[in-house]
């Protein structure tokens, strides 16, 4: 049905984007896809997805975005890295190696994007922290969902949401931020803007992937 | 009494060394001298140290040097970096700033010497993400406390010896990284042999600093 989905064994794929921006739904939609393509898939979240990796998870829900503002913006940094290179170690780079496409849920893109250029740290010193978290395992391909704020808005539990609280400016910010990553390197960058209905947000996912792998 | 120890006003000095080189001592015994002499000392220890610090401690504790072998060294190598980013900005900066004397049992030599020298990271990673997670506060001097073997070994209680499950070799490997760190930077090393007993030690660590600092 789709062939050239058979191009992704072996390869490093991340779904990134603002929250709201519909990126988790595309991302079961096209795991769901590769699998009935009969594509061993690896999927992994961040942070977390290892026991090591949730540990810290429960560090960064603890103490980031506290109201007492007690974490450090380069200790949170640190926190996504640290998640990341076990991440790496123990279910990456293994299930590249065995073959398989491993789908990452958020990666490094989502901290150039909000530590980065909404939270102010300098690309160059996330880029340099990666290199050694990440070493040579870096994605293939980061498909980035673009989406306004008011559609992003929309979409969220206003409980959960961190953009909100943070407010219009900030998410401007993070959206800018992921734009600038493709922009800069449209190698490794896709964007699939992702402000209608997830049906037609999949049909262009779809259209785009064929486009490169076919 | 010790004039020069008002030289230390608003700089930063780490004591470091093996596990059993006898540094918690000297640096009680240092801390009181200079807080006799009317200098405003803050205290730090590592990891923790904050409450964010204190939080990644206890990840460091139930998954560093498990048994399963479930902490990726890297991660390992990140999460202090985290913790040390954090102590930094809430406690170490600020107490420069003020013109306390800051000091430090271990700091970024412990990563250097402990996942570097010993673990197999490049010590070019670990000072590429030291110099995000500390950006200009780094330490005055570092005084390594220097031992052999066997007579930290003889100084550490074996049910919390983390050297001794290493073995010897891992042992020779951590002073050596120590050492190394001292001749290649003299400048902002001092280093005090500590086999002997803990008077001559501080007799010895005193006269040094103070041909240092007069």
């Amino acid at each position: 049905m789709n062939p050239w989905l058979n191009q992704l064994r072996g390869r490093f794929l991340v779904f990134d984007g603002p929250d709201g921006s519909g990126k988790s739904t595309q991302f079961r939609r096209f795991s769901e896809a590769a699998t009935r393509q009969g594509i061993p898939v690896c999927e992994v979240r961040e942070p977390g997805g290892t026991m090591v990796g949730e540990a810290i998870r429960k560090v960064l829900l603890e103490y980031q975005d506290d109201a007492h503002g007690e974490m450090d913006l380069r200790c949170e940094m640190l926190l996504f890295m640290a998640s990341r290179a076990q991440l790496v170690a123990e279910r990456i780079r293994p299930a590249l190696q065995a073959g398989q496409l491993v789908l990452a849920d958020r990666f490094i893109s989502s901290t150039l994007a909000y530590q980065g250029a909404a939270g102010g740290i300098p690309i160059s010193d996330i880029l340099r922290v990666g290199q050694v978290a990440l070493g040579q395992t870096w994605p293939d391909l980061v498909v980035v969902f673009d989406v306004d704020e008011r559609t992003a808005a929309m979409r969220l539990n206003p409980l959960l949401d961190r953009m909100e609280s943070k407010g219009a400016a900030y998410h401007a910010k993070v959206r800018q931020g992921y734009l600038d990553q493709a922009k800069n390197d449209p190698q490794h960058y896709l964007v699939v803007p992702s402000h209608m209905d997830a049906d037609t947000v999949f049909a262009d996912l779809m259209a785009k992937l064929a486009a490169r792998f076919a």
